[in-house]
C-alpha cells in the first residue's frame, strides 16, 4: 500500500506527499480524539517460544487493544505490563489532543509490531501552525538486550556482566519531543518508563521506573522557568519531598552536552532505576508526572507563539537546535538505544528538529533581554 | 581581543559578525595566498618534561612556522613529523586557495596552540556564494590517549590494552569537508593523517599513515562518479595496485550509518594503520591524495554550482545532510576521537553543514533523472 499523506510545510502551505513504490509502513491521519486507539484491536500474538533478534518491525494498519503478550505465568490483564501499556496510550491521547488543540494540525498515526513481541505507536506532524515539528511516541518492546545496550540503557558501564549472550528484557514507555517555530517559545522533551530484565548471568531478575521532562529555550525568560519547574516540583513533593531536589540534579548532569560543557537546556526532572517504593505507588508517581507535561509545558508555547521575533533570533534557535542534536546522537540514552537495537528509526529519531543550523563559531547578537540560553550553570542561575 | 569578521549570510547578503565580550581564540581573514602561513614565526616552545591532560586550546594571533616540538632524540628538521607537518599546511594551503578561486570567498583562520604540545590552523567559510560551508583544518596533536580513544582511533576495540593509564601518541592531519549550496554538487569529505603511539602497556611504539577522501552528492550523476573514482584509482595504482581495490571496500564499509543500512554516500578511498612500505614511500602516498582532492572534486562542483534545482531537490539535499550528521556524531572516527579527548569543537565539528533537515519519514519526490542518492549498495551500483 503506498504511503499517501498530506502536511504543512514549514512556510505553512498545505502539500500532499509523494507516494512511494516500496513502503516500510502504513501511516493514516489521526481525528484528535482521546478514544482513537481504542477503535481497533486486532491484536497479534507473537510466538514467545523462540527468542528472534529484537530487529525489525512491521507496519500494521491500526494497533491493536494491547502489545503486551501474555505469557504463562503472568498476571494476565492486571499486570503492572498492562496497566503501564494503558496509562501511556491514554497520555500519548491526551497530550496530543491538547498539542492539536494548541496548533490545529492533527497528528499524523504509524503502528508496528515487532517480531521479538511488542510494538509500538509514533504520532508526528511536522509544518503545523505552532510547533515546526512535534511527536509522542510509545512502545512496547520484548527482545534480547545485547550486553552494551545493557549498559547504555542502565547507564550501568561498571556492572561485571558475566552472563554470556543477550539480556531478557521487557520495557515500555512514552517519549515525545516538541519544537516550536517562535524562538521564544521552548522546545520540550519527555520520557516515562517501564522496565524489566529478566534473570541472567547471575544478576537476578529487575524492574524499575524511568524518565523526566525537561525544558530547552532559545531564550531565557525566568517566569517561565518558575512556571515548568515549580509544575515538576509540586508532582515530586506529593509523592517523596527527596524526589524533587534528587531528580532535578539528575536532569542537571544527564543533560550535559559533555564536549561543550553546556548543558541542552533548563533541565527539569530525570530518574532512572526507581525502584525505591512499592510498583503501585512508583505507577501512580509515572502516571501523575505524564499528566503533569500539558499543564507544565503548553501555558509556555501558548504565551509566546505569537512573539516577535527577528531573524537573528531564528538563527540562534537554529544553533540551538544543532545542540539539541548533538546532545541526542551522542549521550542521550535512549537513542544510542535505540540506535544499538535496531529500533524502528524514524520513530527514534522523531525526537530531531525538522531544521537545525551549524555556524562555525557562532554567538548570538549582543544579549538585550531576552537572554539568548546556552547554559554551562545549572537553573537556577 | 574582541572577534569581529565579515561573511556572508546564505541568501549571500554579506552582514558583519558580532563582536564577542570574551573570545576563546581569535580569527582573522586570510589572504587566499599560498604563502600566507609563511608569513609568521612565533614558535612557542612547550615543555614536554611534564605531559599535561590532552584538553585545551589557546588562541594565537598566528600559526607559527611549526607546531612540532622537537625533543631529545629526534632527528630534529628532518624528522617525518616535521616533513608531515609541512606537506599538510602546503596542502591546505593549496586547496585553500583552489576552493576561494571559484568560491570568490576568503577562508577565516583560527589558530590555537594544545597545553600538551602542537596546535592546529582552521580554515572555515560559510555562506559563501558556491559553498554553504567549507573547511580545512590542520592540526598536530601530542599527547596522552584515553584507553577508549586509542579503540576509537585505531579502531582496535578487541586490542589487548593491559597498560594503566593513557597512551602516549603523536598525530598530524588534514582534514576538510565542503558543503555546496546547490543540490546538484557533491559533499567532499577528505582527511590525511600521520599516526604514532609510543611504547605502552606491552605494545610497542606504533606508527602509521591514514586518511581517505569521499562524495556525498544528493543526486546522483555517474559521469560525475566515474571521474571522482578513476582520479583516486590513479593515484593508488601509481603505489600499489592493490590499493585501490582495497580501499575503496574500506571506504564503503566504513561509511556506513549502520542503524539505516545505507551508506553516507558513495565512497571512495578510506585507509588506516597503513605501514605495509618504508616510510618515505607512505608519505609520497599520502602525499599524492592530498594533492589529488581538488582535481577530483573542483570539476565537479564547477559542473553543477549553477545548475537550476528545485524546492523538492533542495529539500532533499536538507534530508541527506541530516544523514551526514548523523554519520559525523555518531560513527565518525576522527569526530568521535575528537570528542572524547576535548579537542577544539569548533574545529572538529566544522564538519557539520551550515543546515540540515530531518523530515519524518521523508522521502523524496518520484525519481525523474537525475536519480536522488541513498545508497544501500556500494558505487558502482
Amino acid at each position: 500500500m503506498a504511503t499517501r499523506f498530506a502536511r504543512n510545510t514549514p512556510t505553512g502551505r498545505r502539500v500532499v506527499g509523494p507516494s512511494r513504490s516500496t513502503p516500510r509502513h502504513s501511516s493514516r491521519l489521526l481525528a484528535s480524539t482521546a478514544k482513537a486507539s481504542a477503535k481497533t484491536s486486532d491484536k497479534k500474538k507473537t510466538d514467545t517460544s523462540k527468542r528472534p533478534e529484537l530487529e525489525g518491525h512491521v507496519a500494521i494498519d491500526a494497533p491493536p487493544a494491547s502489545f503486551v503478550t501474555e505469557r504463562e505465568g503472568d498476571e494476565a490483564k492486571d499486570s503492572i505490563r498492562h496497566k503501564f501499556e494503558k496509562l501511556i496510550r491514554e497520555s500519548q491521547d491526551s497530550i496530543c489532543a491538547a498539542i492539536t488543540e494548541v496548533d490545529g494540525m492533527e497528528f499524523r498515526e504509524d503502528a508496528y509490531t515487532r517480531p521479538s513481541g511488542g510494538g509500538g505507536i509514533t504520532r508526528v506532524f511536522q509544518g503545523g501552525n505552532v510547533w515546526e515539528k512535534a511527536g509522542v511516541n510509545v512502545s512496547v518492546v520484548y527482545g534480547l538486550m545485547p550486553p552494551e545496550a545493557y549498559r547504555a540503557a542502565t547507564g550501568n558501564d561498571d556492572a561485571e556482566l558475566n552472563g554470556e549472550g543477550f539480556v531478557p528484557f521487557f520495557a515500555a514507555g512514552i517519549s515525545s519531543v516538541m519544537h516550536p517555530h517562535n524562538p521564544h517559545a521552548p522546545t520540550m522533551h519527555f520520557n516515562y518508563r517501564y522496565f524489566e530484565t529478566e534473570q541472567w548471568g547471575g544478576i537476578p531478575s529487575q524492574w524499575w521506573f524511568g524518565g523526566g521532562c525537561d525544558i530547552t529555550p532559545s531564550y531565557l525568560y525566568k517566569d517561565d522557568m518558575e512556571h515548568f519547574h515549580g509544575t515538576l516540583k509540586n508532582v515530586c513533593d506529593e509523592h517523596d519531598e527527596a524526589y524533587f531536589p534528587k531528580f532535578k540534579q539528575w536532569a542537571d548532569d544527564y543533560f550535559m552536552i559533555k564536549h561543550r560543557g553546556e548543558r541542552r537546556g533548563c533541565g527539569g526532572i530525570f530518574f532512572d532505576d526507581l525502584n525505591d517504593k512499592p510498583k503501585e505507588e512508583l505507577f501512580e508517581f509515572s502516571k501523575q508526572c505524564q499528566q503533569s507535561v500539558v499543564p507544565a509545558y503548553v501555558p509556555l508555547v501558548e504565551k509566546h507563539m505569537n512573539d516577535e521575533f527577528t531573524e537573528d533570533q531564528k538563527r540562534w534557535q537554529q544553533a540551538r537546535r544543532g545542540r539539541y542534536v548533538e546532545f541526542n546522537l551522542v549521550y542521550d540514552r535512549g537513542t544510542t538505544f535505540g540506535l544499538k537495537t535496531g529500533g524502528r528509526i524514524e520513530s527514534i529519531l522523531m525526537s530531531m528538529p525538522l531544521t537545525s543550523r551549524w555556524e562555525y563559531d557562532y554567538v548570538p547578537a549582543a544579549p538585550d533581554p531576552p537572554t539568548p540560553c546556552s547554559r554551562s550553570q545549572p537553573w537556577p542561575p
